[in-house]
């Protein structure tokens, strides 16, 4: 049986106040507690005065049923959360021998001398509230009952409030509604807008409940996440299954993972897979399709380089487009993505190339409007290319047309249709 | 005279409290509030429903001077900023002409047709209050007198929200603040720590007052900002150049700018006023050179391209690597960082070429540990080598790395002292 649990999210410090950083600590909360069906409904950030927090948390704590709190339990003067709580609890502080103890031994490994006697007030838990000990840093998360709710207290240091978030905050609250486990699967898309992804799952959105459906749009690519609540982890995989069937098959192959990777990392998946080697001929882009292929270690396994050719001079020199085409149709047109993968391809000798060239904006480019790209993929058995016309401005154009060759290698390589040219061009 | 202005930030909308974005916005007004002298005491941030945004709103104008809503002024039914604000002033809406001809004329350049009724809610304003024009969006500013505090609301896209703050809100509170003008000046610095930048103008620092000094640390680069509040222009940066003086003075060649722009962008101004042009060889940063020298538009006057050679092979192939370097000291080496900017040059008939060679981690490569990183120039007049070791996560070392590189082109252009190799090395 599952039960409302209302949340508030406070944030404590004057560099929030101050713009000195932004609270992605709430984004990120925020994500997780919706995950679990825990309602937040309001964030409020308070700079490093007792009085104000005090304010703050009062405020919460006659509103929200769990209120959770970031900020406040370092070792300075300015970390004032600890003892506002123990001001709202109305009791004194004692010591935790534990706390304390693994303060000092920390200290000791660091080979930084003894501990600063201030760095101990971490080691001070209100009477009546309990701590959770921290495994990365040095300040433990503090648990409170006041006036009705129970306040979490957390670290402000990102690492450290997910690791009390995920070790003790969200299995509490998850049991509070009444979900013992929440698991949700993501298929992403590329190629495709949300508002079509939305028109082509309207009715599985509208009647969904338990699992649930949600998109999330970011740049060039919308993920579709399914999320199902139940008493077990078995059971909860059985809800997500077959609405996950359906999905599926309603976008095809659209959807370029169900794993936890970008689509970057999927390439880089396929050829690792399937063995083969990748070039990249890159104009428009300027480097930023390899630069992406190479995130992460182990890339030269797989990525062999890329040619970086930004003038017509350069894609002649390096990848020896021809100068029938430079002066036909031009450096922005089918024949030069086309020359380019295939002269990418024999420069580095790998078994596939992809290629890009384009006009990025705001200008035309080798008599091309901007916003018109061109690109080609090469191997062995394979020689294809594709134009269409992109809006928005130069970032966006760029951004798109990395994930447009970078699906045209995905494609390719899982043996998904291969997309044509858009009517436009 | 100046009088003490107190702002509270505001920000509307269930997508921020669902985790799906972060409140940026916040981050960004917070910094610009302080350089006025406006104190920020509490932001909140609430989701699309009335009274839950009316109740905020209350508490925000009983205790601050003015209060800056972010959000909910879009032309869908979840965008009720506006009817709370007419709610809250007792007063009915009104459809305001100016505004409905803006709207119209903006759809027919859209050429999509005619305008959805829903969008003329945008054209609506309560009675008694005043609104901003938008330039790039849809959606005005509103306004409004609200229990002795005045309700400024914009909308919640950055940019728009950016374009009201800086034609019309924070002018009005500088005002109010008794701050006829603030100017700020950036000494933008790369190669050198936040905390050594702090140490050096420590003195200058804890004098400052106004005009006063601040130090913004991101990866790879530290910005020094002075920032002065006078009745005019001239008295305000009449305030600044002493103290830029004394810290362009301290800091010396470390300075890479003075101007509104990247270290990227400074090389490429660079390259454009002594017309030379650049080509780069990159192995550990994949592209990512090369796509920041492409980020704006016309880059191809002066950038060629750049030989991505992720492999042994390539680097060979491509840029003509000599195997004695190979076979010898190794991918990650003074030698093959040399021979590759040598080739760049060569390949791309470049003025002058750099190159990156190292080990990103987190596994050793090349026979160089983690964080091994060679870097060179090549050009007519000079070909110089630096090696470094670098700390840190393998995003890190990447980022460290192209800051190296672009500030030794820099450096080469503007007639600094090309940095030596580190002991470590």
């Amino acid at each position: 049986m599952s039960s409302i649990v209302r949340a508030e999210l406070v944030g404590v410090g004057t560099e929030l106040l101050l713009g000195q950083i932004a609270n992605t600590n709430a984004k990120w909360m925020g994500e997780r507690l919706a995950e679990i069906g825990v309602d937040v409904l309001y964030h409020q950030v308070v700079g490093d005065n007792a009085g104000r927090i005090a304010e703050v948390l009062r405020l919460a704590c006659s509103r929200a049923d769990a209120v959770l709190v970031t900020g406040g339990l370092g070792p300075t003067e300015d970390d004032i959360t600890r003892d506002v709580l123990a001001d709202l609890l109305g009791s004194r502080m004692v010591r935790v021998p534990e706390i304390e103890t693994y303060l000092r031994d920390r200290f000791a490994g660091f080979g930084s001398g003894d501990m600063p006697v201030n760095n101990l007030r971490q080691a001070d838990v209100p009477e009546g509230a309990r701590f959770i000990m921290p495994e990365r840093g040095t300040a433990p998360g503090l648990i409170a009952d006041v006036e009705g709710a129970v306040v979490y207290a957390m670290p402000g240091v990102p690492a450290e409030m997910v690791e009390m978030m995920e070790s003790t905050i969200l299995p509490e609250l998850a049991s509070r509604v009444g979900t013992a486990v929440v698991r949700s699967h993501t298929l992403r898309c590329t190629g495709i807008g949300e508002s079509r992804v939305a028109e082509i799952l309207h009715d599985l959105f509208e009647a969904s409940a338990n699992p649930s459906l949600a998109y999330l749009a970011s740049a060039g690519e919308v993920k579709v996440r399914i999320t199902a609540k139940a008493d077990t982890v078995d059971a909860a995989e059985a809800l997500i299954e077959p609405l996950a069937a359906r999905v599926r098959a309603r976008l095809g192959d659209v959807v370029f993972t169900e794993a936890d990777e970008g689509l970057e990392q999927t390439v880089m998946r396929l050829l690792r897979e399937t063995g083969r080697t990748i070039a990249c001929a890159e104009s428009l882009t300027g480097g930023s399709v390899a630069a992406r292929l190479t995130r992460d270690e182990g890339a030269s396994a797989s990525f062999v380089g890329s040619a970086v050719v930004y003038t017509a001079d350069a894609k002649q020199r390096v990848l020896g487009v021809s100068t029938e085409t430079i002066d036909g149709p031009g450096v922005v047109s089918e024949a030069c993505a086309r020359e380019m993968a295939a002269g990418a391809r024999a420069l580095y000798g790998s078994d596939v190339a992809i290629s890009l060239t384009g006009a990025a904006g705001p200008e035309p480019h080798g008599g091309a409007d901007p916003g018109t790209v061109w690109i080609a993929l090469d191997a062995a058995d394979v020689r294809h290319a594709r134009g269409y016309r992109s809006t928005g401005d130069r970032d966006r154009v760029r951004r798109w047309a990395e994930q447009a060759v970078l699906d045209l290698a995905r494609r390719y390589l899982d043996g998904s249709d291969l997309p044509t040219s858009d009517r436009l061009i």
